[in-house]
């Protein structure tokens, strides 16, 4: 017993990510053990215990022994109980400002996912489409409260922690899918909050080659530790590690790798 | 200018009612006034300019002129802005373990409305299993969290301020779709929690009469105000107001009332 919070998750995780970069933020990374959880074996069944069956990740077990599920109740209890200022908006208005921002990450989360995993071309307009819609409405609600930017208040906050890690996930878009965000006005403001968010140094836990290589499987339509056809290692897996494989092949819709093609298997 | 929050409303909507209950719960239903917006008609360009072209409701108006959405985000600023002792628990993971209740309720609410929306009786069985999946874990979390009821902690609170709109607005499915929660242990505790929550003084704002009639539409597939094919004016409609109408046939798949059997024109 340490008496410090444990966080189960994937190093990978955006939903985890979110609670590595408020960590950095307060300057508190040592107060939470983070334990690794391979999702491409079977759940631990201490762990599925806890969970009472669930097997979403992040799960935060407090250090008196309370399980917490769901990554952005997660965030604000500990946003909320950390020693040091609150990431949240102190102001009420604010508050609630930073989080209708908020409320969009569900939607614009989901159309990513939905986007990467598309296995069908003639419907990939369409999920672009939704995304681009997607970025507008982000763009038009921080130009209009907080034109100048680059962030939705002065500093990086609760909004940009949940989003960062969610923008630096979307370079699976921007490898399998080619995806640019357009130049033009409609993008202008939403485009320097998200570059302004990715190059935050609170936000360096993972790389683009990282989550490149991690996330092939998810372009093929297979998600959470899920095997593709004719694959028996998945894309997720810890050994060998991503940095001695090579990069996946872009050509989603075309080609599939095997496991030898993606270094995963000797 | 009245120096008073402003919420703009229709006044069945359950997003709506949540304020109405967080309200009455204070004893504060002064504290805010309502104004009625007629989804029948087309949106008045004040109150578009306002939104800045969105049309969801509920919109808070504060007595300082910022405009918020989003349901549960007016219903969380409200509670930490209005006089007296907020509705949600002040221990940080009792107020988690409220949210991760909470956060059900956008599936429960979607799964309810596909239910009552749905058009092909051959796909009404995956509807009710997927709705009675949902009952089957909030019940699992009651139980887990006070296995002897009725609410989540000793008193109707936060969640309940979420759920209770949305299972008076479920008598649609007990009318319309025959809906009855099944007995049996999977159950009991989400039943009491539910039964609980709708007795509840604070939540006697509108009538299984009342949600039956203005929700017609809806069981026609035609949500938000739409007309149903053949029809001209909606059940949502203001005049002749419903008390004065007929109950709408429960055949929701076989039969298809007129503007006059439902008593909408002279």
């Amino acid at each position: 017993m340490t008496g410090k919070h444990i966080v189960y998750h994937i190093p990978v995780c955006p939903f985890s990510q979110r609670l590595e970069i408020l960590l950095a933020l307060r300057g508190l990374t040592d107060a939470v053990e983070f334990h690794v959880v391979d999702i491409t074996k079977p759940r631990d069944p201490e762990l599925l215990a806890k969970t009472r069956g669930t097997t979403a990740l992040p799960v935060l077990e407090t250090s008196d022994g309370r399980v917490l599920k769901e990554s952005l109740v997660i965030l604000r209890y500990l946003d909320e109980t950390l020693p040091g200022t609150p990431l949240r908006r102190s102001d009420p208005a604010e508050h609630a400002i930073e989080s209708m921002l908020i409320s969009v990450e569900g939607p614009f989360t989901m159309a990513g996912y939905l986007f990467v995993m598309n296995q069908d071309q003639a419907r990939r307009d369409e999920h672009l489409n939704k995304l681009l819609a997607l970025y507008r409405e982000l763009d038009d609600f921080l130009g209009h409260y907080n034109p100048t930017g680059p962030f939705l208040f002065e500093d990086f906050g609760l909004a940009e922690a949940v989003f960062a890690p969610m923008f630096k996930r979307f370079w699976f878009l921007d490898y399998y899918e080619g995806f640019n965000l357009p130049e033009g006005k409609e993008y202008d403001r939403v485009r320097m909050w998200r570059d302004a968010s990715m190059a935050h140094p609170s936000t360096a836990q993972v790389t683009e080659e990282e989550i490149v290589k991690l996330y092939y499987d998810y372009a093929l339509g297979a998600g959470n530790g899920a095997l593709p056809d004719g694959r028996s290692v998945s894309s997720f897996t810890f050994e060998p590690p991503w940095q001695s494989r090579p990069m996946p092949p872009r050509e989603k819709y075309a080609v599939t790798a095997t496991d030898k093609e993606l270094g995963l298997v000797a």
